[in-house]
């Protein structure tokens, strides 16, 4: 996997924040994840498989931006990390994920998406059990911080 | 997907915790997840893609019983939940599914895993986002419980 990999993920990430939720994040700059541990309090996981490359995506949002997309999305706040916001992370996982598929499927990196898998604790930490290279980039926003994480075997 | 797609992740749980642990866990009723949340403070996380299924799956250990096969694996208890500690989960995520994966595919029943990724942070919950039914089932020990989830899109 090379840097660019990470392009595609982070294209979809700030147009389904803008469309979905009129929410604007500022990408940093992407980093091999050796030395950056990224923690949210609301993440979504996905497997990838494919032909040539297999491994995982997760996006971890802190607490106070999920709950602001919720509410520009639906126009109420929830009280807390619902099942509601657990279900809209998870449509965000997908959209992510299938926003860089089509992408990376026309450069030839094919792959298939599981289902979403989504995490709530606070700051709760994900460790990609990948033998390639795990990269991280954080989008900070006013209302909160969101980590991505592409992890692939090769 | 019906009940019995469970029974083959039972028994390689089984099977991986007495082999590499010495670890005897008693298993419960296997139920739909509708109305049991299950909380774990490590989890593994994989997905699985195949023609005809599509889903994820996940382990999540109590603190106490993740320390504990540590420390019978290794022969040294670690002090928290580490990244020595999340390389074991995701060795055990990938070891249940690749068992129940040989009996499934022998049921005509193939599927391809992804890369596990590894949840830390202290009593999270998981939703996995599927159209089909979630199975989870907890296993209790004197040194803590343990809960598989398997929930696939149809």
């Amino acid at each position: 996997m090379n840097v660019e990999f990470i392009n595609p993920f982070i294209k979809a990430l700030l147009n389904v924040l803008t469309t979905m939720a009129q929410t604007t994040v500022t990408a940093g700059k992407p980093k091999l994840k050796n030395d950056a541990i990224s923690k949210g309090d609301v993440s979504g996981i996905i497997g990838m498989i494919g032909p040539k490359i297999k491994g995982s995506f997760s996006i971890s949002f802190d607490e106070s931006l999920a709950l602001t997309i919720m509410q520009r999305m639906l126009g109420e706040r929830p009280d807390t990390l619902n099942e509601e916001v657990a279900d809209m992370v998870g449509e965000i996982t997908n959209m992510v994920t299938g926003g860089a598929k089509m992408e990376l499927d026309e450069q030839g990196y094919e792959f298939d998406m599981a289902t979403p898998a989504i995490v709530t604790g606070p700051n709760h930490t994900i460790v990609h059990q990948v033998s390639g290279p795990k990269l991280v980039i954080t989008f900070t926003s006013p209302e909160g911080n969101v980590h991505l994480e592409i992890c692939f075997d090769k």
